[in-house]
């Protein structure tokens, strides 16, 4: 059994979402707390704005709650920055102790699953998880500087430029992270760097299908089935495989990476991508969703891919990998 | 309060560690489990010699516990190079649940941390926590290609060549890992990339002196206090202010950058540095000491310093942290 059940479902109490003017400008623009049309947050590199949406999102999110820093005990944060400083300098004002986090985009599912352990257990009452990604700061580190203005191919993804926080609370009326599936590293030998759906579809497929074989369940069991950052080309991979295992993903599976843009008209190629995709579409539109009771039963599970720019010049292919989160209104 | 007391603490079953010629020709030379005269590992790039050092660390450590990776539940991995793909690529063999953490070179401490919290809240029974780095792959990272053969200020450290990995248990005799206190990050405004030592030391003040008050104990009552890789300008720093604090840290302070290589000889200017510096130190000769109870009681805390090249280029001072980890071989 890989499903790890917490006896005391944690709650998540509030959620904040920051973004970019292309993700306000989105399906799912007004249901975002915070966006800055310029994408700088005031900030004099692209680095360093990155780190103010975390910070950001972590105080909205604190004061939906009304607490303030000094009640949470502990914050799990990630990004995609070389050495995860996006949240170092993230979290450095709140004087907190901080457990840096790295499962590429699947960094928010993941440090949502550590932090409902940990509060499962009892360790503590309260934290923050933020993770966050930035277009800018991730083109010239991933890809080309902005100013060369690269051509990508259709399979490419856009780089979500955003910062989602939620704060989980042992106290709380709900939506509670009943169980938790941690994600296994996934290599079915992908090395295209502009096909991240392909190599991160298997990671997804495989947790969904342990999930789904351990708790005995269907995927009509729940109100949502969501992914990360998919995109169109690993949404279509995942729908198509777990159809063969007989498991019918074509009625209430969506993507984040899909509903944080329109595909058609924001030339975004195959949607968005980045630990911030799924950070904010969680952390808005689902969640407030949660909150309405409009869902009440949902798997979350982010996608990441474990490589580097490095790893793929050094011809290695691309692991995947996807943590599950299951959540529910009623607490089991 | 922030010490996370273990009601039932994990024991640390076994350790191996996996270390490159220089580490192997330093004092503790011999107390290293494997080592490779070119460092390659057999490997055609630095970055795969890193992970190959990963994948030989865990299976040492299993093997020494008479375990294969199948009765492990859990990997708990992370490195320095960007976007940690030393440790996914050094844990995709295992096929067994991943979670990437990112501390710098607190990283083995903070797995250490995540990984007994989560054993000793049962959510598993047996795990791996595992961290690396690698002078070659650092040194291009971070600074200059090797060819180049940069000058370095007296105040720099050589990063180890190597990799650490611990099997954590539920069962088991000890030692335990009996309390954890995780770090927070401090900055105090050191911006010289190569005085690490001088960044991290105010957050391994920060943590002691929070846990010696917390638990109302001072230096002298445990065996061995160890710091990660403070060098000699930052176990000097620390020494002094604790002092001033009150705290005698003359008689039983030691630092595993200060262990690892023979600072007068090795040409290593003030100590060892990296993921793989700690990792290395604890799981050969501490957990040696520990097994045969020369050492009963040792607080642990390694050090990490938050940055990246592009965060020093951008003129940021560089945060610290440090994650303390209480061992004993007699059960609290």
């Amino acid at each position: 059994m890989s499903i790890i059940k917490l006896s005391h479902a944690p709650s998540i109490i509030s959620g904040a979402s920051v973004v970019g003017k292309k993700e306000y400008d989105g399906p799912l623009g007004t249901d975002f707390d915070i966006h800055d049309n310029d994408s700088t947050f005031g900030m004099d590199t692209w680095e360093k704005s990155e780190s103010e949406m975390q910070r950001l999102a972590v105080n909205t999110s604190l004061a939906k709650a009304k607490l303030s820093p000094s009640d949470i005990e502990v914050i799990f944060a990630g990004d995609l920055m070389n050495q995860c400083t996006g949240s170092a300098y993230g979290a450095l004002g709140f004087a907190k102790p901080y457990f840096g986090i790295y499962g590429a985009c699947s960094t928010f599912a993941e440090g949502l699953a550590i932090a409902s352990m940990m509060l499962g257990a009892g360790y503590y009452k309260k934290c923050a998880v933020v993770t966050s990604s930035h277009f800018c700061s991730a083109e010239r580190q991933f890809r080309f500087p902005i100013e060369y203005g690269g051509q990508r191919p259709p399979t490419s993804q856009r780089t979500v430029t955003g910062a989602g926080a939620v704060i989980l609370s042992l106290d709380g009326a709900g939506p509670f992270i009943c169980d938790v599936m941690p994600g296994i590293p996934i290599d079915m030998g992908i090395s295209d760097a502009n096909n991240m759906g392909a190599a991160m579809a298997p990671a997804a497929i495989n947790t969904f299908k342990r999930y789904f074989d351990e708790t005995n369940t269907s995927p009509s069991d729940y109100d949502l089935i969501l992914t990360g950052d998919l995109g169109m080309e690993g949404h279509s991979i995942l729908c198509e495989i777990m159809g063969t295992k007989g498991y019918d993903m074509s009625k209430n599976y969506n993507d984040c990476g899909l509903m944080i843009y329109n595909c058609k008209t924001q030339d975004v190629h195959s949607g968005g991508s980045g630990c911030g995709c799924s950070a904010t579409v969680f952390s808005s539109l689902i969640l407030k969703k949660l909150l309405r009771h409009e869902l009440n039963n949902v798997l979350f599970a982010a996608t990441g891919a474990l490589m580097s720019p490095d790893s793929i010049k050094q011809g290695m292919s691309i692991p995947g990998i996807a943590h599950l989160i299951h959540i529910k209104n009623e607490r089991i």
